[in-house]
């Protein structure tokens, strides 16, 4: 399988996700020249030594056979928009598909939207519903996204054409690709990886306020530490992603918070059977929706 | 390495606990005579197929070379009790030592003081560190409390050779054995195992109760499932935990409530900065304390 449009592929940031893609793009044998743009020059260097990189440095002549990716945290893809868009190299005008990877999709849009004047046709907000608390090259894998879903928001400006080279590459790593709506993808996210992330960073900080927070952590086992991965997330990349998904995270946690009012109340009323009821409910959708999953996800 | 005291072990609830300590105690070649009593003649039969079972029900003659482990939900540990100490058969009365595994300790010794006048110098409570969201005698596993903790909460009343007893069981199954005082181990594990499950449980349901539960559980990724595995533990298990130790677990879900609110100010703040600061700090104390953890942990 070709890499869609047979040119180069530009990964900007090259962290778990880009690096990822790349090493995805190479063991696929996807043909297609890799060209790596990063801020920290010892992380070009990284993967360059893993052998994921032809090239570094934005291209002068970017055109329409081109993809690039835009892989940073949410909140720094605007001042990559920037630098295609108008910068001294006006990169996006020759026409390269731009993709990028962030996990909440409006503040994007509303970046391009500020920068461009308008929605451009060869902008295509993606999401893969993959990822792991490591964070950086070193933690890259190339089956990082096979089996797993990547969420695109194409709008009414979105160039059809632009859209499905996008999901070609995606398709090519082995995801499955799914549009959504760019409100509902930042809504259900919120539900399902925003505020379980928010609940375990929180719950670790608690813990580790309290006084005998060595004999806490001592004794914690295998469930607080499944419960807990998700605090070893990189805290700029969720920094970010709650700075710009506030509005939603706000709304599922008012959900959240009604609930543990209610649980508390039966805890004080000493109500088994109320929390027997409600644990019963939680265990039984669980295990008809969560068990069916594949093996190795990670988001 | 003979069963401690070369006499019968009577597992009295042959569930996911009951049956890996029958398990472990076949796979280790401890000798002696495995008895098991449950409530519920099938789960005997599934106990006696599986080859974990020499006899069922109580003996009536237990005596001091016995040893009795109370494997039932929390607060039916109370009614066992009573069973073998004033029951027609006054089974406690021949100098068995007996022990639980019930998740909360206190409990257990207020329904011991209550039911024979004083803290008998034979019950020896404890709970091992060690489970799985899966339940019954079908989940059982040999290896279950391998490397991990045993917690013993002796009292002054406890005779030391009763607690020897006890914890030479649980290390022949390659536990590490820990005592801790009665109000330390129910403090500390409603931080690090109840509270989780009670936030585990209380995500699934308040998700489930959203109009677009379907698209939210479809999109649901790895940090998800592993965050909710422990929602799919046994509802009774759980509402007698929440009941026994409704004290402690409103104490830190305080604490984890000033935690959200703080976050939820930053949140609506738009302060990044402050939300990174406490990303940084839970992320670096679960990096710490927990990723250095056995493999195969579950409470």
């Amino acid at each position: 399988m070709g890499l869609p449009g047979s040119g180069r592929l530009v990964i900007c940031g090259f962290g778990l996700i880009g690096g990822s893609i790349a090493a995805g793009v190479r063991e696929t044998g996807m043909a297609g020249t890799l060209i790596g743009v990063d801020a920290d020059p010892a992380v070009l260097d990284e993967a360059r030594r893993a052998g994921l990189l032809d090239g570094a440095g934005w291209p002068h002549d970017l055109g329409p056979d081109d993809l690039v990716l835009i892989a940073v945290p949410t909140l720094s893809v605007a001042s990559i928009l920037e630098t295609l868009w108008d910068g001294e190299r006006g990169l996006l005008a020759g026409g390269a598909v731009v993709s990028d990877v962030a996990s909440v999709k409006q503040p994007v849009l509303d970046a391009a939207l500020a920068i461009c004047g308008r929605l451009p046709a060869n902008l295509v907000p993606g999401h893969p519903i993959a990822g792991s608390e490591r964070s950086g090259v070193g933690a890259a894998r190339a089956d990082l996204f096979r089996d797993h879903r990547v969420i695109l928001t194409p709008v009414a400006e979105t160039a059809p054409a632009a859209r499905q080279r996008v999901a070609e590459l995606w398709q090519g790593l082995g995801a499955e690709v799914v549009d959504m709506a760019v409100d509902d993808h930042d809504r259900v996210l919120a539900m399902t990886s925003h505020l379980p992330h928010l609940l375990a960073f929180a719950l670790v900080d608690t813990l580790g306020r309290v006084p005998e927070h060595e004999a806490v952590f001592r004794f914690a086992a295998g469930g607080f530490r499944d419960f807990t991965r998700i605090a070893s997330s990189d805290p700029v990349m969720w920094s970010d992603i709650f700075t710009a998904n506030a509005a939603a995270v706000g709304q599922v946690l008012d959900r959240l918070d009604a609930e543990l009012a209610e649980l508390r109340g039966l805890l004080e009323a000493g109500d088994r059977d109320g929390l027997r009821t409600i644990f019963a409910r939680a265990k039984a959708l669980r295990d008809a929706h969560v068990q069916t999953r594949h093996g190795n996800d990670h988001e």
